[in-house]
């Protein structure tokens, strides 16, 4: 079994390997600082009685599922709190094949590497649907490959690695093919909080029964290491998602959750704005080196990633580990994503570093 | 789908529910304290650099895997730090499972729970060998119905909830019949260092590529809410193991890792010795109290657990329900076990108030 373990992992070890100094734009963790009452409520746990530091309810804290249930406007019966967006993602594709057993699950091309090694897996079949040139999803070609053995369909909003933040009505006609063929629309908003443009919505405002939302606080708190995020499924499902979660992981990690619960209490909206604006200023340096550098490139509207697209240089991981060896810089390469970007480079904007590398690119590719 | 949700909640909430004073005998928390440093790794955590907030490797810190691997006689790499142990023996039956879909897990009658709602969730079949009267297991009745269609056997010792702690002979021989039968032997070992009687033997002293051994911080360092575990696997299934770790929950919390480490470090076994002595004297107390109430009972070896039968008054739910509302005190039912001590209840020794549970049993059965 090799469930095509990301390549982040060979990429990432490749570059720190480097004799030459390299700045790593391959990672997702933001580089920027966790809200201080995340520390503040890991600290207050430490002192805690005991009785605290023993299993949560299996579904999760009852005011954290509270507090995220008045934030999102949904029932806090229909939270689960997941060891991240990665658990909150396997619930959910799982659930939808177990209804549907080796069903195909509808992905986008380039696509999050997760998505299609839990498809694997779980049993199921990737379908893939390749965005458009700008990394929107047309959903009519989501619709003309769904059908009867539609499990689920995946998707990103915003989204690593295209940085498409998807309109209203995609995510309505989305949720809508999911109904229509008794699939579930699996909804990973885990950049929610990096929406650049202003118009991100949630699969949360389209009501019904064939959607599951996933999200984590992992790069909303800038602490992808706590490992708590979330699932919301409708009332009909959650019953299953909650058994699998107990029988999987019995629970997730109460220090994480209480501190995730003060950090949501404590942390003033300016904290966010702040960490957008950061991002909007390195998108802005990085993509007028891009120009400099004569690359295609996408504008992110969401998300921390730039996709680019050196002329002659195609995104090979054999081109990557010769920008890592010759320019010092380390990006992923497209073909990790899927084919529709398999010429182009992947780098996430979550490094101080980001001028120098924009530099180093130009640079090198002058 | 309904995975034989453990009954434990719905007692637990029964009892929480009543209207009197009940003693809580069904959970398997410790009330004792963690040792200082676990809350002083939480502490020092809570200042580390924004950079050790984010992923920590996937299949653990490198200085926890060592430090597990070194106490535990193995290589490093064969150590998967899980979510507690529920996550690692998920690991290990969905790794058998997958080897021989639809294939027979071996479990113990009574069991753990946990052990067939997973069975089932991953597909496999249940085959339950009753133990000895004394909690024993007999080996030769589990080799009696091994055979080639089955993947697993799962076993807990010290066990939960007969206290048994099975002698080198009966480790050995359920290592050999996996291996004689191409199957897996998951030995849970979470109540080791729970071991009463000194007598324990990890399934790690018999070498072989048949044998996963889990095990969890949880029991260890009275924090079930950590979520904080570990499998060791054979070089042969350890990648498999990793994979599927990554793709369920991407890796386990870092600060409840960093945390682990820091008490393993620092952490005289003298803590250890003093929660073993405490769990001796409330064996001591409960069952002479037991003894006066004119039942039977188990003496355990290991763990926290103590079965009771009293005449006339089988362990079923609803008599468990009559004993919160008329004794005060709180077990679990037998049959939640399966059906080899059904007429059984459990109660758990982790409350002070285990004098105060002893007399009002021997109150309400005098």
């Amino acid at each position: 079994m090799n469930y095509e373990t990301p390549l982040f992992f060979h990429v990432m070890s490749y570059a720190s390997d480097a004799e030459r100094d390299v700045v790593d734009m391959v990672s997702g963790n933001p580089d920027w600082e966790p809200p201080e009452a995340l520390r503040d409520g890991l600290r207050e746990y430490a002192d805690f009685e005991s009785e605290r530091f023993q299993y949560p309810p299996s579904e999760g804290l009852a005011h954290l599922r509270e507090e995220i249930a008045a934030r999102r406007g949904v029932d806090a019966n229909q939270v689960v709190v997941t060891n991240g967006a990665g658990e909150a993602n396997y619930l959910a594709m799982a659930r939808a094949l177990e209804a549907e057993p080796g069903g195909e699950v509808i992905l986008t091309d380039p696509v999050y590497p997760y998505y299609p090694g839990k498809t694997t897996m779980l049993g199921g079949e990737q379908v893939f649907v390749p965005t458009e040139p700008d990394g929107q999803l047309d959903a009519g070609a989501v619709r003309d490959v769904a059908g009867e053995d539609t499990a689920a369909i995946v998707v990103n909003s915003p989204n690593n690695p295209t940085g498409a933040v998807y309109p209203r009505e995609t995510v309505e006609e989305l949720v809508a093919i999911a109904a229509a063929n008794d699939a579930v629309l699996v909804s990973d908003e885990v950049y929610d909080h990096y929406d650049l443009s202003g118009r991100f919505v949630s699969a949360l405002s389209v009501d019904s029964d064939h959607r599951v939302v996933t999200n984590s606080f992992s790069k909303t708190f800038a602490a992808t290491g706590l490992r708590v995020g979330y699932a919301i499924f409708p009332e009909s499902l959650v019953a299953d998602a909650r058994s699998r979660h107990m029988l999987v992981n019995v629970a997730t990690t109460r220090p994480g959750q209480h501190a995730t619960y003060h950090a949501l209490r404590e942390t003033d909206p300016a904290y966010h704005e702040a960490n957008r604006e950061l991002l909007r200023d390195r998108v802005a340096a990085f993509t007028s080196a891009l120009d400099a550098a004569g690359a295609e490139y996408t504008v992110p509207d969401g998300a921390f990633y730039v996709l680019a697209r050196f002329e002659g240089f195609p995104g090979t991981l054999e081109n990557v580990e010769r920008l890592v060896d010759e320019a010092g810089v380390a990006g992923m390469p497209g073909e990790a994503f899927g084919t529709a970007y398999d010429d182009w480079l992947r780098f996430a904007l979550v490094t101080p570093r980001v001028d120098e590398a924009a530099e180093r690119l130009a640079d090198y590719f002058d």
